[in-house]
């Protein structure tokens, strides 16, 4: 049998449907679907994506069989309705859509009103009796076709201005100019058949060929047109945002032709079958009367509400289709009643009156929000539409983030042109005053003001600005950055990367090309999406546990999810918030931001100048109570769940990252010569700090730290234990390459605790661990889990070494390799399955082997991303660790990788 | 049956031999061996190490049964030697050695003399009927045994200058004094026996306990310490440096004295079978009438030559054994030709002569020099003593460098005091005047001087003079920093890491402490050893090629080898040098190197700053003439052997590493503004330049430096084939870690290549391959084999991120790391199998897997080094590279390596 590359639809029945979605494209899908669900379709057929996958194999030629199966299709919508193409009696028009196994709105061609001719014209007129509609149908088509099928996918690239669309809006405006008008709707019946004279007349003179006056040529051309604008640049550059791979190809949708504009009982319009942004149950959609689809989205006349339940605010005055055509509203609530039993989801239709009765365009699953994502999911399980399962994998976790975080409101933004835009490293909306210096955001902020602090780039010094600021904006770095991981920390709004500003901080302006921004000048960020704004954009309050659809949710993948979900924090603060959002433990305490307060960083640059191990201790010691402090303030906050402490990890030398003023003053302080205190910070000068003296390489060169810190953390635990309260320490000791590394700093910290629980006379239970973050421990986990009790994957290191990637560096490179495609994304953003993971996966495996009772988790910054937790329930970890905020997205992201087995 | 921990020998037959010898030790097993083969020797036994073991893990206590068996051999000693331990009349004395697997000359302790006592004296004064030889025996015990025994096999650390030791010496000095006498021998019997009495005093007043008069308790005393020195301080970190482990142990020798100092009839000696400094077949040694073993040692009085063909030099007129007691010489040459027989290798022997009686007490395999091993094992397999193959194993690879070097005459070096102590960065031995830049290296170099360039550490614009000098010796930097690396290239002397060093570059001074040194002095390098000498030193000359006995081993190597071995070289010099060492290709051919050069650098930083892909390809291609005639010479040097060409590796930044009245002049040079330079250079900053902007990452980032370094290749490949030379140029692909990566930069070579073989109308044979140096390319191997044709593992690179250790920064940990035995070695030195290793491995399995004739070589500093050539063999390697002077080395460690399986 010869291969079947036209599927037809409309007239009750369909040769496809939704299950045949791949080869018939969304749209397609939706039309046979409807179809055959008994729903009002104009009668049209789809040809395959196999065909345009054809097309680009064989130097844009079209399989053998294809010309008779169209005709054989066009021949059915022809006897369905009651008209023929190329007739002069009762002419059918046609349109030629796109549609991809995806969505991808707007990014390829669509031509309509194919058919009409000289010879067909007068046939259509005669039939509607309404010269003017004809004439301006017409006019479109010229439009249309001259654009996109002549010129556009011939691959014409004529200088700008000099368009053949924008030489025929000329002559358009030119005749409105002569005729004294300033709609088109104002041109008369005699006007557009002037302008058409004149419009096929400039086609032939700009292009250098006539307009097709056959109706197959126009089919042929339209079918052609779409097929090419696949491999359009817009088409192609959205594939590669959204993944969306080269050859899937798009299915081409022929259909008859109705229209919304033949008068007063005719109209078009948009629906959803639920609020898209609140998820509230309720129809909602907007329509035009006497309109074409183009008009309602094109926004010059206003459009009006669907129904009374749409009539609030500005719309409340205007009349609804549910009031001015009521049996046609009553037919397309059941019709929408019908879809979403059927597509047991949220549709978004598109629809067309003409002359009393309507049409249905066009079904597909409709975008929403995050906090409708969430609503429709719980209602619709509640509703029995869908069951619990579905509803968890209804949401995608990232669009939790909404409900976690202030945002910009929507309609404020899309009001308002971005200032400049960076890369988005915290989600969420703020608003604030530019200030230039952490010192003056800390300032600002006592003193009640909103504070956005914007900077080249920050440091570990800017710490206390940072939290005081409102939000962060960076003109440098990535999203790995400082400023992203600590922003992300809090969950707070952060852009960073945003290299059109320039800040002069000693003169506290900030410009933007011509714009120039004062400190004190209003500012707004979404964080969401790196965008920036002048001025003060409103925004959206977040109180994710005052919804009860999130906590419905939520607490149905806490029952079905696997992987534990952990948090990473490292104050008593962000423990409890990340406590609040649903947290079984803190997975990474990080200590060295705790070095960073000024009363401790001097003992600590002492400990680092010092010349001996006594002086080393010495200094070092001074940082007990602090630390002890720092330990007993999580522990308590995280009373009864599991806390993970890493040992002190960074380079000595991020300490002593001083101006010379600086180490003028130090050394005076200090009591110590100049000439030594430099030498000595010199001396901790690295070419890769990032592969240097760090991590447990701290602890075995100066086990004085190590000493220090698990002292710290086991007199807390003690303390606690002592006032009745149950706590889990778990020290994680950083950067292990071998099992030598770990015995030696694990017999510091076993006879550190030993000590205490003798002294003090109580006992706690308590970890002894490590974290998996250079290859070396990957290979050998089997010996590493002989000492160690758990395993927690670093995969921000993991991944710089197994790529051999600097995260600080990568952004001279990384760019040209996501745009060659020499990487499908980010290794930083999401986990590189097949490289990190491959290792991760024998670790697991090693370590497993060698201690079945092994403890696995992650802590690095994957372990809020969607994409690698799915990974990590692959391979059976027992937890993730993420930021505060990622916590309900992890909890998701969990529950969804549990459901996908 | 009760388990046996007691050996004996003597008497003609022996319990052990060689065979035991992790049971017995070197000592005891030679000792055995030598009963076994009818040679003399004093009766004795031995305790096994199981025993050592044993006590370490029970707390200094003996296995049930030691003791019975120890008084059982006892027994049999006492028939054999007609005495008895303890007795009156015929008193047998021991000695109690330690002897452990491995020889660790001086590192553990000795007892002599025991079982005299206040009863046992007067019989062994009645017997020998010399009272002063029983006094001076008796007070030789007793200050030996306080000192081994009673106090630091005790643990106790006497304040300097109080130990029991140098109390009794002190008492000897006081004694001397009082007679009016200097030397020991002219003490008389009553002044010895007055001095045994102030001995028996002293050690009970400082260490508060008799000394022991019991036979038995001086037995089990000695024997425990010998037991304790095991882990003294100097043996365990004799260990640490040689790699023993420590769960060897060593055992116990207990052995009936013979004395050489009971008169003119008596003597003691030491001997080596063959000449140890020259392998020359000859009896070898040193003997000295009417003393003991410690004399010879001790240097006090000058030792006489062995034989007549000793007698050289200062020598000429000493009497020798072989004159002095033919007899016994005799014996002493059958027993010579005896032990060659059995051991089958150069033996290093210690006899005693008691009253015209031989005694041996020790046989072991001599130490020797590299030429000497190399002619030993040359002429024993012609001798017919050894085979081929055991030849080849009985040189360490190693050794031959001494052959390829200029060494330093060891007899001036062993007489003069070294100045400081380095790394061994590069090997042989240099003599030369002091200057302190490249600059004056060359110019004095020039005016025909030889010089050593002293330095704080080099960078690429140092070579010129570093090629200029006869050695580099620095104050900073590791075994792969700069200097080392390009001194190794040149198989150039070198030592780097010389902290003692005080440089003042400005001021032409060079202090060490107190000496200070200034442009123009003299200074002698061992940079096989890494010390340092003042003033001028002899040198031996090198001349490997002109050593008949080199030649021969190293045809058999080429005959039993499996892998080829390739070098490193970047110039055609390099590689005719390695081709006349053997080499069979070159493995690794830099590009960047050639970058510095003046001429060349500009036209490097032009493209560096250039702001479009136009002016980039423009300064490039400026290059294009240049890398041509490079690629020229080298392939010319090698013809008929392959080639593999690296492209470009190294961070940009490298070439612009600028002080800012460089930049300056840069600016003005290239007409552009100082700003936009220096904005570029501030850009090409990298916080970890060693996983940042570099290797392929440059060539997909900008095509053009691919593109203008395959044309030099190809074009260079093509006049050459033109000329009716055969030349196999392959190009390699740096730090690849994925294949997307690999096929970018695969489609640029073979598009030039095509390109340039249709232009020129030539055609010759190439390979694209790409080098393994990042985790992720072994992960993936299998997916980059599809494309690529060979795999080159650039260990240095993989190490480094494996571990996540920067060879830079390492210098801060890694000792320590060697100290606490964290690490067994240098990684960077010796491939680290387990870790690094396995990824090797599991890069090759992946690799073949995929592309069954994929070609598979190693060009890291590994390649060089014996260890991991084994290692590489087993992985089935085709080839390993490494610098020229290591190729002798790899070819013979190859051919081990093909042995040893």
């Amino acid at each position: 049998m010869e291969k079947k590359f036209v599927y037809t639809f409309g007239g009750g029945s369909a040769e496809g449907g939704e299950s045949l979605r791949n080869l018939l494209g969304g749209k397609g899908a939706g039309l046979a679907e409807m179809s055959n669900l008994g729903i009002p379709v104009p009668a049209g057929f789809t040809i395959t994506t196999e065909v345009c996958t054809y097309y680009y194999k064989h130097q844009a030629s079209y399989p053998e069989g294809l010309r008779e199966q169209v005709d054989q299709a066009l021949k059915r919508i022809e006897q369905i309705m009651d008209a023929r193409f190329g007739d002069a009696e009762r002419p059918l028009l046609v349109s030629v859509r796109s549609g991809a196994r995806m969505s991808m709105p707007g990014m390829m061609e669509t031509v309509l009103n194919i058919g009409l001719t000289s010879r067909t014209l007068p046939g259509l007129i005669s039939w509607t009796n309404n010269e003017r509609f004809a004439y301006d149908a017409y006019r479109r088509l010229i439009m249309m076709y001259a654009d996109v099928v002549m010129e556009k996918a011939e691959g014409i690239e004529p200088p700008e201005d000099q368009g053949i669309r924008l030489v025929l809006e000329r002559e358009m405006d030119r005749m409105k100019e002569q005729r004294g008008v300033s709609l088109d709707t104002d041109l008369t019946a005699e006007d557009l058949k002037a302008l058409v004279d004149i419009f096929l007349r400039k086609v032939e003179e700009v292009l250098g060929r006539p307009f097709p006056d056959d109706p197959y040529e126009q089919l042929w051309g339209g079918i052609g047109a779409v097929f090419r604008s696949w491999n359009g640049k817009r088409a192609v550059a959205y594939r590669r945002i959204e993944g969306i791979p080269d050859d899937w190809g798009t299915a081409v949708n022929v259909q008859a032709m109705v229209f919304g504009n033949t008068g007063e009982r005719s109209a078009t319009g948009v629906a959803f079958t639920r609020n898209p942004a609140t998820g509230e149950p309720v129809f909602y959609g907007e329509w035009l009367p006497n309109a074409q689809g183009e008009d309602v989205v094109a926004g010059i006349r206003t459009p009006l509400p669907l129904n009374k339940a749409g009539k609030v605010g500005e719309a409340a005055s205007l009349p609804s289709l549910e009031e001015m055509m009521p049996e046609v509203y009553a037919q397309l609530e059941e019709i929408r009643q019908k879809l979403e039993r059927y597509y047991k989801d949220m549709q978004d239709i598109e629809f067309t009156i003409q002359e009393g009765t309507l049409w249905m365009l066009q079904t597909r699953t409709g975008k929403r929000n995050g906090t409708a994502a969430v609503r429709m999911a719980v209602d619709m399980c509640k509703e029995g539409l869908i069951s619990r399962e579905e509803a968890l994998l209804r949401v995608k976790p990232e669009q939790l983030d909404e409900l976690l975080h202030p945002m910009l409101d929507p309609k404020a933004e899309s009001a308002t042109t971005p200032l400049a835009k960076g890369l988005p490293a915290g989600p969420g909306g703020a608003v604030g005053r530019i200030v230039f210096t952490a010192d003056d955001a800390e300032a600002w902020a006592k003193r009640g003001e909103r504070v956005v602090l914007v900077r080249a780039e920050t440091s570990p010094e800017d710490v206390h600005g940072m939290h005081a600021a409102e939000a962060i904006l960076t003109s440098k770095g990535g999203m790995t950055s400082h400023a992203a991981l600590v922003a992300r920390g809090w969950g707070k709004c952060c852009i960073v990367g945003c290299g059109e500003l320039e800040i002069d901080s000693q003169g506290k302006t900030l410009r933007v090309r011509d714009v120039v921004l004062r400190e004190g000048d209003w500012i707004t960020l979404n964080g969401t999406k790196g965008v920036v704004y002048q001025g003060q954009l409103a925004l959206l309050p977040a109180d994710p546990q005052g919804n009860p659809w999130y906590n419905d949710l939520m607490e149905w993948a806490d029952q079905i999810r696997k992987l534990g979900v952990r948090t990473n924090a490292d104050t008593p603060d962000d423990a409890a918030l990340a406590r609040s959002f649903g947290a079984e433990g803190i997975g990474l305490c990080r200590t060295e931001h705790m070095f960073f307060d000024p009363q401790r960083i001097m003992a600590m640059r002492e400990m680092i100048v010092a010349e001996t191990p006594e002086e080393r201790r010495k200094a070092i010691m001074k940082l007990l109570p602090f630390q002890r402090e720092d330990f007993l303030g999580i522990l308590r906050a995280m009373e009864g769940l599991p806390v993970t402490i890493r040992l002190l990890d960074p380079p000595l030398h991020e300490f002593v990252n001083l101006s010379p003023d600086q180490v003028q003053q130090l050394a005076k302080e200090m009591g110590i010569p100049l000439e030594r205190l430099q030498a000595r910070i010199d001396q901790l000068h690295e070419a890769n700090p990032m592969l240097g003296h760090r991590g447990c390489r701290l602890g075995i060169t100066y086990p004085e730290i190590s000493e220090m810190q698990a002292r710290a953390i086991f007199e807390a635990a003690a303390q606690l234990t002592k006032e009745g309260k149950s706590v889990f320490p778990e020290v994680m000791i950083p950067l292990v390459g071998s099992v030598k590394e770990f015995e030696d700093q694990k017999r510091i910290v076993e006879d550190v605790a030993r000590e205490i629980q003798q002294r003090e006379g109580v006992s706690f239970p308590y970890l002894i661990g490590t974290m998996i973050e250079i290859p070396r421990a990957c290979v050998v986990a089997d010996q590493i889990a002989t000492q160690a009790q758990f395993f927690s994957f670093g995969t921000n290191d993991l991944t710089q070494t197994t790529f051999g990637f600097s995260r600080d560096d990568a952004g001279s490179f990384l760019p040209v390799y996501l745009e060659k495609r020499i990487l499908a994304a980010d290794p930083f953003q999401t986990l590189d399955q097949e490289g990190v993971g491959e290792l991760m996966a024998m670790g697991v495996r090693k370590g497993k082997g060698a201690r079945k009772d092994l403890k696995v988790g992650i802590c690095g910054e994957h372990g809020g991303d969607p994409a690698s937790i799915a990974f990590c329930h692959k391979l059976e970890m027992d937890y993730v660790s993420c930021s505060p905020y990622r916590v309900p997205i992890a909890r998701l992201a969990a529950a969804q990788a549990a459901l996908s087995e």
